[in-house]
């Protein structure tokens, strides 16, 4: 069978508080919103403008079939990664309104690098071209 | 400053075995491998056919700066998601080849569901609409 990779989920302790990180600081768009009778939880879409790129923000109350007990920070999900003008300037800016600092910048070959934390504590790649 | 999703890396502890699922089993492209000399890691870009959304498998070696100790299974990643045409015919085809099993084929409102795991546990959402 032929299967296309679609989009990437990732869990949020808090909706709102992860709406403000992707949507009000790193400025994507919700593209949808829905609640799941199923698992009592809801999902949000987003995407930043001018991307193909989908992100999945899922909440799932204590006791629902997907939530798994005291949430794990581990070692999966390496980091999501947004392109930008100057990572390093980026890096400023948006630890300077509240998002966690992770990796300061840094260069890798030609590319700009730094790393923030969202509020789970997932690593967000900032990287521009020089 | 604008930010851009790019794509998303998971951490992986085989590089090889990670490639025998993500390219052989669910057909992903490899777009680039390279080496990382700074970290003595490696990565590899894959894509399914016809869909924009990059995957990228991050290799590191014991010691590097990104290593952080014994890996651990967390809850950041909540799945990434694959269309297909017949999720319960892929889950049993899948699981048939070696993947992992995770949960069952159900339905939830007009989709068909089902969840492989990768060979480091993260979850694979198989889906298709009905």
């Amino acid at each position: 069978m032929r299967y296309t990779h679609a989009y990437v989920g990732i869990q949020v302790r808090d909706l709102e508080r992860s709406l403000r990180f992707y949507r009000d600081l790193l400025g994507m768009e919700v593209l949808r919103r829905e609640a799941v009778p199923e698992t009592g939880g809801e999902w949000v879409e987003l995407k930043s403008p001018g991307s193909p790129h989908l992100l999945e923000l899922n909440w799932y109350p204590e006791g629902s079939r997907h939530f798994r007990g005291p949430y794990r920070n581990g070692d999966e999900l390496d980091h999501l990664a947004f392109e930008c003008e100057d990572a390093a300037a980026a890096y400023r800016e948006l630890v300077g309104k509240g998002a966690g600092p992770a990796l300061e910048p840094f260069l890798e070959g030609g590319t700009q690098l730094a790393y923030i934390s969202d509020p789970d504590g997932i690593w967000i790649e900032l990287y521009s071209e020089r």
